[in-house]
């Protein structure tokens, strides 16, 4: 695979620091010709599934060759392994907690990065400079993936339940919570494939269609829509849905479905 | 207009989230060697006048040809028109609700969007991505502006009340508070040519002269100047005036003025 | 010295206006073929010291020739002078306040900016804009430093005090929390070579050893390490320090050492 010469960004590192600055210095260093993009900084700390769910809100939209380089890294310094994933036609590099989950069943090759305290200068505190930064280089500059490690085949999953589906009802959750108080939930588009939602029960609110624009509720009040990214989201028209609806990760959801016939 | 390779983009997405990622993504994706610059993508949500002022500041500075890439956009899923406009020899796209109000008047063409679901796979949801990021990448590839839709004279205006003048008193309000507690006002730079100022009150303080530098004031107190984008402005030396003086958009502001010679 | 054609920015303008657009703007319309690098502009307002801890972090990633931009600059419009200095393999360019200072010592050459009111078109209250990045393009096309101004050897420092060290005791004192809560102190890696730490004090919790991994605490404790940065830093593991200790720049820190040997 070509790299496409650019390297994303997206970490809990926050926007008053000089530690996004560090990495992109070490990738500058160490890749010619390449274009940096920041996706997000201000992911909440230590979040991983909110940093997964900006990776897949802007990853489709990369060219083939992409290196995604996310740092949304609680157990830094601790025995949890670095990796590489090429998956999808785009490569991800970051710490082996799960953020990468989406990619993992289908990667072509996954990669547990070498951590050679010798070549690489490595602190013990700050990976996302000293290592992973350092294998996103590489992989924009066109070097094997193979290179960076070893092959392993049991990477971390995130623990994200799935949906349960049972008597016309789809029972899910709150998982995220968006910028402007939209609800993600573990339920996704493919979920409501040939059925019929006929209501969606969500904080003691009945919502009783499926929206396709957030235009089609009155400013105010509550909608349900498979959003951008493919999950089911409860979202307020105009409004904060999180907040007006006292809603916030782990809330049930709960969808009535009629099978199409 | 030769395309200066520079795509510029003014958001409310925040910074926790990756829609500012897929963005960027379909611009790297469909125009080739271009430059993506962040203006500023914690506009206070759907605040239009904001996003206008931001663009205000920064776009004079941007060489000819410049793609200025802006989407707060309340109306997102309605029929609001999407608009690109070639106006002071740079480009702006967006929604058509205002945010490019500044840029209208002397406008050279002014195109109604086309939105083919066709063609552009389109989101109901996210217009920024699917509809104006694919027409910035089309015009910083040097496509002329009259390919992406039908040339229209109609395009919204942001309601800014002018400053009402008589009797040597010219009578404005607060429109903005940056990030800094400096607080716009609606009376410009201009509205003061010709004239000289003897008394300002905003929020029952007298401020007794115009001043070029903030320093003119002794630190923590008030002071009024004609800012750095052609705006009067109420400000507090190495201080924050919205907050210490308690004021907020809408505020009365009134200039005494003489008139000179 | 060859310039490296990057800029990196680190300012407090925030994220919610045009002003850091208004700054590339200039940049891009001065210097061809740049990359501009954002390191941070949530600075907190007017904080000189954070801004140089911030470029303390990032500065020894980049490449030889690279020039930093930085504009905390609560003296702007006074006769407080500007500064280009070309130290340790790289240049620095922004306000005379002290921003710079862990670079003066080794500079090659300090240089206090022309500010030519003719030839730059000079807003009285935006130097960021109109002198200092205007500076950082030159030097970034490869003009020599000393085009911009007049040799100074009377630069303004920082007044960080020195830690006391008596009796097998350092006495410091925070003064920096980052945006993870962690805390800086002014005691720096070399000021514990030589010697063992074998109690380090900090609002009333003593901290038995010097960690070199947060992981070395367990989730919820506090510790001590040498951070990326090289500064003595109180952390805690998965933790907020700042908060969860009551810690904020000023509280004094008690290294308790043996000498080695």
């Amino acid at each position: 695979m070509n790299p496409s010469k650019i390297i994303t960004l997206t970490t809990d590192f926050g926007y008053s620091d000089g530690y996004t600055g560090a990495v992109k210095g070490v990738l500058l260093s160490q890749a010619d010709a390449i274009t940096i993009v920041d996706i997000a900084h201000a992911i909440p700390p230590q979040n991983v599934i909110a940093a997964m769910i900006a990776l897949q809100s802007a990853m489709p939209y990369y060219p083939r060759g992409t290196v995604h380089l996310a740092v949304i890294d609680p157990g830094v310094g601790s025995s949890r392994r670095g990796l590489a994933v090429q998956s999808a036609g785009q490569y991800f590099v970051g710490p082996d907690n799960g953020i990468f989950t989406p990619w993992l069943d289908d990667a072509d090759v996954i990669v547990e990065l070498h951590m050679d305290n010798d070549k690489n200068r490595i602190s013990s505190t700050f990976h996302g400079r000293d290592i992973f930064a350092a294998a996103a280089a590489t992989l924009a500059s066109g070097e094997d993936i193979a290179e960076l490690g070893t092959a392993i085949d049991d990477p971390v999953y995130l623990p994200i339940k799935n949906p349960l589906k049972a008597n016309d009802e789809i029972r899910g959750e709150v998982i995220y919570v968006d910028n402007f108080g939209n609800c993600y939930t573990n339920i996704r588009g493919d979920d409501l494939d040939g059925v019929r939602v006929s209501e969606i029960t969500v904080a003691g609110k009945e919502i009783n269609w499926l929206a396709l624009y957030f235009a089609e509720a009155a400013p105010g009040d509550a909608l349900a829509l498979v959003n951008s990214s493919g999950y089911l989201e409860i979202a307020v028209n105009r409004g904060n849905a999180a907040r007006e609806l006292g809603i916030s990760a782990g809330e049930p959801v709960i969808v009535k479905t009629k099978t199409d016939g």
